[in-house]
């Protein structure tokens, strides 16, 4: 399979990786919620070619995850913003985020600290059934094709 | 920036995506939360090259992702398996799953369902502050340094 083809596939997994699922990408969007939004700053803080940075921002904006907004007018400058739908992303960056802590952060502990502003704590973020709201486990997950299952 | 140095990086997302950060890492990780565990299924499903699965399945085994078991003496052939560890990316591959059936299932709906055995309910994942138990979103959280920042 060649990874143009990953959105063929009827697996929603695959379709998304199809457009976040690329290394920078995944950088350039932990970057989008960190607060970044201008060409420059993804460039500085990753240190990657601009050709890189233009080319990922140019799929996340086409495929409506970023918007490209003008700053400035003369001369024209713009920024990159999360949509609705990149802010839907936020799950995905912050089970990464989990992860890492969990497994890669040094002794000291955590480099990031995220605060749930309802709640005022430090939080670790934990996955729950939509259905009961008890957490869940890959364990007590059983996945079956659905209707839009077209056969592979 | 090197792909390489990201593990380098005072931050747990560059960390962990050092670790599953490629496309087709991502990809074999699915598969093995769907019960794929050989290397031939992984190749066959993926169609992709021998060197690619053997370089990707060998760095998850490294990082202690997955463990590779014999499964058969005579001649020996070996089987891999989500560790521990490796269970715990479940968060990160529902997230990705669920950014997909939101954006990228054809009209049927979702190809894949998944159900809680839980409470028998098919589901989405939610969420939630580890704290006070409430649906976490990208706007209520805010990041700061913590004490195993190093600075970049």
């Amino acid at each position: 399979m060649k990874w143009d083809d990953l959105n063929a596939q009827p697996c929603s997994i695959a379709r998304a990786l199809a457009v976040i699922g690329d290394r920078w990408t995944l950088m350039i969007l932990r970057d989008c919620f960190l607060g970044v939004r201008r060409f420059e700053a993804f460039q500085a803080r990753l240190g990657i070619s601009r050709t890189i940075v233009t080319d990922r921002l140019r799929l996340l904006v086409e495929e409506g995850v970023l918007r490209r907004e003008a700053y400035q007018a003369n001369p024209v400058r713009h920024e990159y913003r999360l949509t609705d739908k990149g802010l839907e992303l936020h799950p995905v960056i912050l089970a990464i985020a989990r992860f890492g802590d969990e497994h890669y952060a040094d002794e000291a502990g955590p480099p990031v600290l995220r605060r749930h502003k309802g709640c005022g704590c430090d939080f670790q973020p934990v996955q729950v059934c939509s259905a009961c709201g008890e957490p869940v486990s890959a364990r007590q997950v059983e996945a079956r094709a659905g209707v839009g299952f077209a056969g592979v």
